[in-house]
């Protein structure tokens, strides 16, 4: 559509030199998210500092009309950061100052350029932690997780994004600056607008500033991994040790084709015909992970896991979650093109959802491998296909379509962390009924009367 | 203003003769809330027992543009469920089933009349619970709960009600019922409408149903009383507990009033001169427990506190808790008029807030009662007063703005859990910028656009 006439130099003047690329090259690099699947090009990518900036930037584009695609380290999965119109980029990655911890409050302030494993480095000076942790946290932004309401293994016990925003500063497409919310976590001060903004993919708001509720560090830690011949007994043995009363962190599930990668790439001495791995983590004041390792160990034993270890030290207790990333890494490393879902149902559907999307690989003939969140019902389908191959995308499209009808069936959902983005939009109208996707748009427009902010997700 | 002709046979039609009450007596019995500080009569009464008669009612409301005010037990402190248009009165009592209780995936949907109590007394049988703990819970019905969002002293280390909210049945104005949300902690399919109505105070939609989140039930528990004669010292003890990385599951305070009354209703042999006391719930697995305890008592000592006691016994625990019941009830029995706040402030400012709360009862010569979530910043400053004196209370609205003023001052919000409801509309332009109040203006004309919804509240 192209830019009017002196927006670039109109944005330079607001960021700086620096802060605006153009160059083709450039321009490439900020048109795909974390999994390549989609692909367009901004006009121009601009990187503010301050708010103020930003403020000026969505005058701007509010003046002449120019989509706005905000982005942070661009580590999402479901398109939400492509600028399928064209126009700016606004990238949060020079807004990275950590502006204030404060441990008496548990509560830290941040940019939302800061990337999460970097906020937490910080905490652990301060004895402190904040739990969510998508598996992007080496890269992805606070900004970009807040926006997808991301998640990640700790959220079986700790829960997700949503759970620990306790404020945020924001630009309106207007370029109006407002606070919202606080630094406390009872709040019943008017809607809650940034729950409301939280998950929303960058559609109503610019974030700038996030305050986040922090928790004080787990004393202790344990990794228990545990092998099972059949999947459906891992499934029983996270019922099993729910009803025990146990809340482990973390419940990581991986199946046979992730067990035979991992034993490629780290080998732990693992059996090449196991259908399923489950990896714990528990954590808390020592003497209760203690006894709750002893549990996990228990109740693995009695469901009939085929071998189950206790991480002898912190050492092991890595090696086993490095195999772990290993093995997702791998499923990118094994396929042109890697439709990587994250369907969640009811926790105790989990095994019925693996049988339907077992069911549904041989229906197409595809590979599709099972790596999720056991513990909180949300489970990541890797699709191995290429788009390049019509034939074989188009049956993995048609799997597509068949597990996200077997997750609504479940009583689950389209989404459970990664949002719906680009991906997902042809599905909402299956997810939601048509007077909530109404009031959806009703909300957009109240934010967002010219439809500028991050165009084309969602619906 | 007076019905439509008809309506209240019309309604009798929806929801039974049994279901529609319009004598004086009851009338005023529905026109005050939990304060008796304003009243407002409905001119009707309705007891719709379906999602379905529900929607019958607004469809009638909308069509007649009548006021409706959702009502569930009438336990609410800030004026919420007060009529103040008249109209009718919706109250949900009567929909108070359980309808399913899925200990395995920790999630209970239940009719939004049911009791909070009768839901955890149900939950213990399948050894799980659910923490939010408004001081009313054994009255207050889980619609109220979602629609303040309440809390309670559980909040320290559980958090509140938005935090456990899954998913939700709703009618809109125009009587449209729509689900919402799910029944999984990880959903990030469209905006979060579900946690933008949670705490929206009945003036988005009825809600008919909910899905909240459960947690096991911790298997040991430890009350601690400590006592002070300084209440700096006691913040102090606070923070140096959460210092030591312990996370009590409560940490309520009681001021010098309180003591007395405790020591004239249900003695506990506390020092009559001491300014505070600070009683904590330990929870978790046993072994913890118990090494919480000793560090929670190890604290009090080494900040100086005067006497600490665990709790012997069970017995011993719930006298303790029946005090602090008892003490709360006394300050509504001590003045015809209680104005009972809930400013919340960052944890770390309560001795602070404390201080400007008594500088407040000198100047204007006041008994302010201080009792507390002091583990999260919730503060409950409780002014005694008489509305028939008109005097005393003026000074008790100034000394109402000033404690307001303080609580923004000390970066903290005028509500942590009792809501804006009439009580704190004036003061809402000083909390929150106006361009926030604009934008949720807007979003209340998106889904009720007539304005028949709890007309008259928050701004």
């Amino acid at each position: 559509m192209g830019l009017p006439k002196g927006t670039t130099e109109r944005l330079r003047k607001i960021a700086g030199e620096k802060g605006v690329l153009t160059s083709p090259v450039d321009l490439l690099t900020y048109s795909y998210d974390g999994t390549t699947n989609w692909e367009a090009k901004p006009e121009v990518v601009v990187f503010p500092t301050t708010t103020d900036q930003v403020s000026e930037i969505m005058k701007l584009a509010t003046q002449d009309v120019i989509p706005v695609t905000v982005r942070g380290a661009g580590t999402n999965v479901s398109g939400g950061s492509i600028p399928v119109l064209g126009g700016i980029v606004l990238c949060t990655t020079r807004m990275n100052r950590i502006i204030a911890i404060n441990a008496a409050n548990f509560s830290a302030t941040a940019e939302v350029g800061v990337v999460l494993h970097d906020l937490n480095q910080e905490l652990v000076k301060h004895r402190l932690f904040f739990p969510p942790d998508p598996q992007s946290f080496l890269a992805a932004t606070l900004g970009g997780c807040v926006s997808e309401n991301a998640g990640g293994p700790y959220a079986v016990k700790y829960g997700v994004f949503k759970h620990y925003l306790l404020g945020m500063r924001t630009v309106l497409p207007s370029g109006t600056i407002i606070d919202l919310g606080g630094k406390t976590m009872k709040n019943v001060t008017g809607y809650d607008l940034p729950q409301l903004i939280c998950g929303s993919e960058g559609t109503l708001a610019v974030i700038t500033q996030v305050t986040l509720r922090l928790l004080p560090l787990p004393q202790a830690h344990q990794t228990v991994l545990a092998v099972f011949d059949n999947v459906v007994t891992a499934g029983e043995t996270v019922q099993r040790i729910f009803a025990s009363g146990i809340m482990p962190a973390k419940i990581e599930l991986m199946d046979n084709w992730l067990i035979q990668r991992i034993e490629e790439v780290t080998p732990l001495g693992l059996p090449l015909t196991a259908e399923a791995i489950l990896l714990f983590e528990l954590d808390g004041m020592s003497e209760a992970v203690k006894k709750e390792t002893e549990g996990v160990v228990d109740c693995c034993k009695k469901t009939g896991a085929i071998d189950v270890r206790p991480a002898r030290d912190a050492n092991e207790a890595e090696n086993f979650w490095t195999a772990r990333r290993a093995g997702f890494s791998a499923i990118f490393g094994n396929a042109p093109t890697v439709l990587a879902e994250d369907v969640t149902v009811p926790i105790n559907r989990i095994p019925e959802l693996i049988g339907r999307i077992r069911r549904c690989a041989r229906t197409y003939n595809l590979t599709i491998v099972i790596i999720g969140h056991a513990g909180d019902g949300n489970l990541h389908p890797a699709i191995l296909t290429n788009r390049k191959d019509p034939a074989h995308y188009a049956r993995a499209e048609k799997a597509l379509d068949d597990i996200f009808a077997a997750a609504l069936d479940l009583g689950g959902v389209l989404s459970g962390e990664h949002g719906i983005g680009l991906e997902k939009k042809r599905f909402l109208k299956q997810a939601l009924p048509a007077e909530a996707i109404e009031l959806l748009k009703e909300i957009k427009k109240v934010f967002d009367p010219k439809g500028i902010l991050n165009p084309g997700k969602i619906w």
